[in-house]
């Protein structure tokens, strides 16, 4: 069984039947009828108007975002381990055209206001020096630990005193929801966020992301960079189709808690060995090369993680006995 | 009925079934079993080794070939009319950092040695002037004209004495070989194709291209390119499987045979009225207005283009009565 | 005796004055004395206030401001002929991260509001095509020829109503001047120019242009990709200083007129060779090869400008006896 | 007494002489006498064939550099206190179209062989991270330390084993090659540098920098570059003239080594106060405040440099009595 990442799982059937449901001559690019209830569902779901643009890569929504955000010359504030600075082949300074990222510490790859306001005061305010634009976080963060509304608004206010503006990362934003139970509202636009990408693909989508723009006025501007990045599918109904299909019902949050839920019991089988509190549907686990070894001995296969540590992911469609079968595995090490 | 473009049509029923066959899991990225049967798919194709790395859209494809085939300070020969002139929002521009378009006459968007020679002879060979580094031609042509690979082939000998690069759209590479009844390999690289942007979407996909690279010293770093411009798709494998599909018993070829036909009824129906022969599945006709209108009243779309023009493009599910009917209200104009 | 350009000639002894003048330590960058005198004088000249940044190349001066007018995805409007196009190596796609030139025909590379907006009126207003953002027209014209303030007005209106921003390259902006008698200010912001490139290095300077910014919100950016472009001297003063002797009791204008008078002179001596009006200081004359090469061996040099053309380029210090043998030749042809 | 920098210092007399001497037509760019005696000039001092390209300043000798040496999907390591991650305003991000700089630790901004290395070694060799194609070193770096031949030759071992590239920022090198005693060569090519931005302006020069490029494979690429970037100077003889001034009968060295002196006199004013050992022309001294505040009213100015620190620049001028004076104020405080 693999927990690599929930990157490469199945596509929900519900997702599935959507594709095929879409597979009749529509308008090109995105003016077919799927693509055009975007912007209504998640203006619903966010309880605000919002622009909602389809992308089929969590970088593509990321970075489209932040060349929206953060001019050539400036920079934006992020976490060292952060997805955009660590894993996305520097798609920002290519996307914003050269572009900084300045690096952040903190715990659990999350942000606080203290790191980024005293990484904006070690810059001087001259030209020979490049001043920050942005800051992005991450929801869940690459350490699989989750921001609250008030965390975020804290980071947002600080923003806003700044003259910075707030980006999230939401590659799984609904493994954060199904972990805090906040209104999506709430810790995003209500806490200052000007633009969530709002990822599907690794929770039971097929290949459609969804960048969310609350800050209305990018949108004219990122749907030409998103033509003009080679984003703008011919038919862009099979990508809305998924989205609107896993906002039904709530399918996306109740994809979320199933990959929680099955976090949390392999998070639970071995408290003791954890990095970080499981927050939502990634374990960091302390073991040796041997203890790791004998886990893959049994069928289980995962990363490692620096010396002595793994990275375990799941996701919405692995439960019951296999999670079981892994848990008492891990227990047993 | 539609007749705006071909890239807005169903995708073809063996492509519904290969990604639902497609979807369980596999490793992420390009490394899952579908995508990694491409290259050898390809080599047998053209009888040569190749690289063939999926992208999601057509513009994607083009760019990260010129990219990787131009550097940010030199030019690409392309005809006035060609897509990444005309209709990729200055995509060209964008992933290559600021290289140029040089822009050639002729007939239906066909570039010809004569023009390409031409052109480079007015550009002074100093610091001054953007020297050109590669040559760009679109099979079909944007004017649904063909190369055949004779012509193909004094392009590549005039590239190959120039110092130039030689890449071809291939939109509709399909429809342009359902035509000839040439072989893929010698309209390509035994032609002087350094790369070839083949396309799927048009022809029955869903959203896969494919770029296909015959100077596979490049593959390292379009690879990097790929993922940096976003466009490395964490379930690589849907797309991969749509485009094995459409090689599958020369599906491909099949599907660009009907588009092509359904093109030729609807030529034939007024051989007065075209402004070019029709070779692939595109129909540019002279309307008045009026007669355009005419057309829309019974039920038939299009595009204008231009004053007095229309272009109607097939795709390869437009067949038989329909296409019938169509032909008939031409032929009755 | 060399006509080449006149961006070769000596500087004028006044500027190698108040180069030695500066020689002494100040603050570096542009916060020195000299630096900080440019936006004072010339808001004197151009009667309002603006923003003036000294640069070392018209290529510059002219990337830097186009930058600022016009984003990568979208457009500036020029001649085919313009300096921007034809001899800065694609600067403005590297400035500005990969926005395109749309080349406008026109005689004697002039711009006429009727080019402009035809060439508006071909661009789809859609995410697929590239979007215009500015205009940038030459002044005096890469043929010698003036734009008279009525004329700057025209376009400026245009300008505005299609919501375009107006560059004017001012290489020659002095010999434009020396002509029409008009006022700095009415061919420029009174006329709709947001930006100016204004030339000294072509007309008694050592290597300082400035940058004279009529927009001056933008000059906030501007100064900082000045440094990101590494334009940004540490010793702005010898630069400032050159300007500011240029600008003292009208200096610029008197090299200007005397540059113009010479050309004036070669003119007459055979107005029937004429290709354009000579307005400023460069000669576009019908010469035969032969007789480019019996003016050559004379001891006169030029460059050839195609086929039974030369291009003949009159600078500040070429006057008197010298002019008076060359047009003799000349006219002996 | 102004200790703020070397880089706003007054132009050597010997430097103003021979802009005079310039000071007549010439072709235009690098085509005169002058610029063309570089070449020769640098390839005696290196003892090896050399290409030598003039700027106008350090920025554009780093970047146009690090653009050749490292495509825009890469990645150069460099100090986390270098003047291109610090205080070039993002250049190298902008030059290089997006390329990273990784950051390494290291005292007195000194780069390592164990620092690279492990940089290195931290990076997946995959498409997702950025990997990494140059070093850069800066000789005498930002804390006035200097590399011995030996240590650069470590660095370049590795860069080779590693498949790097090696790249030297001389903003300093004058005064680096002054305390070592060690030739140009050695502490170059020799020890494995491809290019070196070889600095005048802080040691005599008006507006002069070198760009030294060993591997002159690279000099087609920078040579345009250098024009696209707008440093490509019409009179280029007057920048030339400036270097060609400064290497004759070792004035370089001679203006570098009368500021060593300097900056050693006031560094033994206060041997306890010093936070690195003065190699080179620059001194941070542990000062209060009060202390700071005390010599500035004796007249002296410096930077400061975090709390109860301060910088100290001494330049070729700076001898003599008001040294002395300035050491007795350090030693009294």
């Amino acid at each position: 069984m693999r927990f690599f990442s929930d990157n490469a799982a199945a596509a929900h059937p519900k997702v599935m039947e959507a594709i095929s449901a879409a597979n009749r001559l529509d308008t090109a690019y995105d003016g077919d009828g799927w693509s055009k209830r975007l912007d209504g569902a998640f203006s619903d779901l966010f309880e605000t108007q919002v622009r909602a643009l389809w992308t089929t890569t969590g970088t593509a929504a990321n970075c489209l975002a932040l060349a929206a955000l953060c001019p050539p010359y400036r920079a934006i504030l992020c976490h060292r381990d952060a997805h955009i600075e660590v894993d996305e082949a520097g798609a920002p300074g290519f996307f914003t055209g050269g572009a900084k990222l300045v690096l952040l510490d903190g715990e659990g790859a999350k942000v606080t206001p203290g790191t980024v306001a005293a990484a904006c005061d070690r810059i001087r305010s001259d030209v020979h020096q490049v001043q920050p634009a942005a800051i992005s976080i991450t929801n869940a963060t690459e350490y699989g630990l989750v921001y609250r509304a008030a965390e975020v608004a804290a980071l947002g206010d600080l923003a806003r005193q700044r003259g910075l503006k707030l980006h999230m990362d939401g590659a799984r934003f609904a493994n954060a929801l199904a972990t805090t139970g906040e209104k999506s509202s709430d810790v995003t636009w209500r806490a200052g966020v000007d633009a969530l990408s709002f990822g599907f693909v690794k929770n039971g989508g097929l290949n459609a992301e969804c960048l969310v723009l609350f800050d209305t006025t990018l949108s004219g501007e990122i749907e030409v960079r998103r033509k003009q990045a080679g984003h703008l599918q011919s038919k862009g109904r099979f990508l809305a189709a998924q989205i609107l299909a896993l906002l039904e019902n709530d399918l996306w949050l109740d994809n979320a808690r199933a990959a929680n839920a099955a976090a949390r019991s392999l998070a639970e089988a071995a408290p003791a060995r954890l990095v970080y509190p499981v927050e939502a549907n990634e374990i960091f686990l302390r073991a040796t090369p041997e203890e790791a070894a004998s886990l893959r001995k049994q069928g289980f296969d995962f990363y490692d993680w620096g010396p002595d540590e793994i990275r375990l992911v799941t996701s919405w469609d692995q439960q019951g006995e296999a999670i079981g079968q892994f848990a008492a595995a891990i227990a047993a090490l």
